[in-house]
């Protein structure tokens, strides 16, 4: 029997859903609460884990991999410092992952580009007044900061879709139709004429802070901006002041420094910004568990994966 | 010189810059407000107009065509019986609408997969829930009502980014990648399946009412509907009823029975209904007065247009 411990801050009934997904699909895969398995911490082959309380990864003794809840694993490795570094950890991934951030990038794109957030504060008051935009997607130039996994589906179907794309890396990149850059030398060619741009970063120590007001200066006047990454990425005030001096035009958030966004933050209520609840991209419970497995499966027989947090890079 | 009498329903600064816009690209065509060209209403060459005072063009004993400014022309046909049938009548057209009535579309139907107006409403709350959704475009089959100027171009282009596309018209058509259906017959094979309703036909005596009821109730349950065509085209109660019964998930509505969408209207404030201004698909004045200007001088070389009303057909 392989066992598996899960943590999901806050989801009891999410832990639910997979628990039964597995038992479903792979009889000799135990899943057990965190609790049970603080019990026995030496009997756990695997945790799986979204915001693990500090500490605790590291009192599992017999853990053979970490797997991430999400493509992002700074909620591990920015927060415990006690995390078994010598370990795989594995994010989640998948294709799934990748069709619905584009999905929400194109809608995103198209928000900030006709102004839907000013349709929505209309209907609120009932209010009817037309805002003529006569841009099309194709006028448009996206510029997508990170082209991992899902920065490269991204960059590849809002090219095929019309947008004109570029994308910025760490290391170079070829993406068929996308024009790429890198590192810091590709920065201020990458922005300089940016119509919207899209951060799809991971958070580490170099790119907390990334988008500030130097880099939202440098876009094209009147330009928008999509947060897809993590609320670190983002200088707040900065932002908030960008919009305010009309620098920006527009910002659609889906994710944010403090989860949930705290009712005070004056994002909720900005009139040129949309703020969705950390949901660009959920894979299905299914489409996680069959990732989970087979990626079980691969590491039971020895195999590297390719998903793997690499400690050098950070990512 | 030629002359051209103008008539915009409501909207004085767009007249001028349609006649600025004019006296910069063709100085022999002279444009002129309705007053002053009903004072001499032997010397008009052509009108265009939007939602022309009723009786008004059958004055205008010279006159050579009709324009309408928008790409329905029952703001003239189905309002004014007098308006001159014997003459041609020119509906606005030009690539630039297909795309701009195709980016409404995407962001339309991404909005109706995601719950992008549960979001709206919980923004306005300052409330964070997070929504599962992990339908993607790929998994969704829409279904466009109309397969004219716009509805191809949607068609094609839907299908292009992803989506299951299929469409319906009047008579057979032949689209790469798009399942077709036509006529009475092939409405019921059409509809079953859907889940997403686009309606982008005309408004003409055979499509009054055609959102029905039988309609609705013939999608896929808890399918969406997006009105891009008419208000007309709709039986508003059988619409309210499917979305409160729940057999709809979803609306999207950019065009009403009455415009501007009277502050009585429970659809103002429904927590499925998204409603925007009539803003789907408005060409530049760059763009709509170049298409003018050519389709001026081919009418005054006797050719005939592409983009004429069709009297026996109805649009
Ligand atoms: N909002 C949501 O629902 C949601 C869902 C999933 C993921 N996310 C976020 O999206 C992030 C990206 O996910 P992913 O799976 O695409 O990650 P990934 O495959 O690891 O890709 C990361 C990309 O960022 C680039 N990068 C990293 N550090 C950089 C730096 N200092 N300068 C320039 N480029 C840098 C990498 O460059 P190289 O290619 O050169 O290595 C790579 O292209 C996640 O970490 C998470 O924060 C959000
Ligand atoms: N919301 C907006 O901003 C906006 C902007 C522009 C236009 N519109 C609306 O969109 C409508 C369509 O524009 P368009 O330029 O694409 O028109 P179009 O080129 O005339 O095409 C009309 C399409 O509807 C089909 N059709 C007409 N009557 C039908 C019937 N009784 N049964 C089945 N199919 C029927 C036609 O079939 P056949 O191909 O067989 O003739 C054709 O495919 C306009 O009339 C207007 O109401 C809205």
């Amino acid at each position: 029997m392989i066992s598996v411990a899960v943590y999901i801050k806050g989801e009891v009934e999410y832990y639910e859903k997979i628990k039964k997904e597995f038992s479903e699909k792979a009889s000799d895969i135990q899943i057990l609460d965190w609790s049970s398995a603080l019990r026995g911490p030496d009997s756990i082959d695997y945790a799986l884990v979204w915001m693990p309380p500090i500490g605790n990864l590291a009192r599992l003794s017999s853990l053979k991999a970490v797997f991430s809840l999400s493509a992002g694993v700074d909620h591990i490795v920015a927060r415990d410092p006690d995390w078994p570094a010598h370990l795989p950890l594995i994010r989640m991934a998948g294709e799934e992952t990748g069709r619905l951030m584009t999905d929400y990038l194109l809608w995103a794109c198209i928000s900030v580009i006709r102004g839907s957030r000013g349709w929505a504060l209309q209907q609120q008051k009932k209010l009817w007044k037309r805002n003529v935009i006569t841009r099309s997607i194709t006028d448009c130039t996206v510029g997508i900061m990170g082209l991992g996994q899902l920065g490269r589906y991204a960059a590849e179907h809002l090219s095929r879709c019309g947008f004109v794309v570029r994308g910025w890396s760490r290391s170079p990149k070829e993406i068929e139709g996308v024009k790429t850059f890198d590192g810091a030398a590709g920065m201020k060619a990458f922005l300089a004429g940016v119509d919207i741009l899209i951060c799809l970063l991971p958070h580490t120590p170099q790119t907390r802070n990334i988008i500030s007001a130097q880099v939202l200066h440098a876009l094209r006047p009147g330009a928008a901006f999509i947060n897809v990454g993590r609320g670190e990425h983002v200088v707040e005030n900065d932002l908030l002041s960008a919009l305010n001096e009309g620098m920006l035009s527009a910002a659609v958030l889906d994710v944010f420094h403090h989860e949930p966004l705290p009712e005070s933050s004056p994002l909720w209520s900005h009139p040129s910004v949309i703020v969705t609840p950390h949901v660009a991209s959920q894979a299905s419970v299914c489409a996680r568990v069959n990732y989970l497995i087979g990626s079980i499966r691969r590491l039971e027989r020895g195999e590297r994966l390719e998903q793997a947090f690499d400690i050098s890079q950070g990512y």
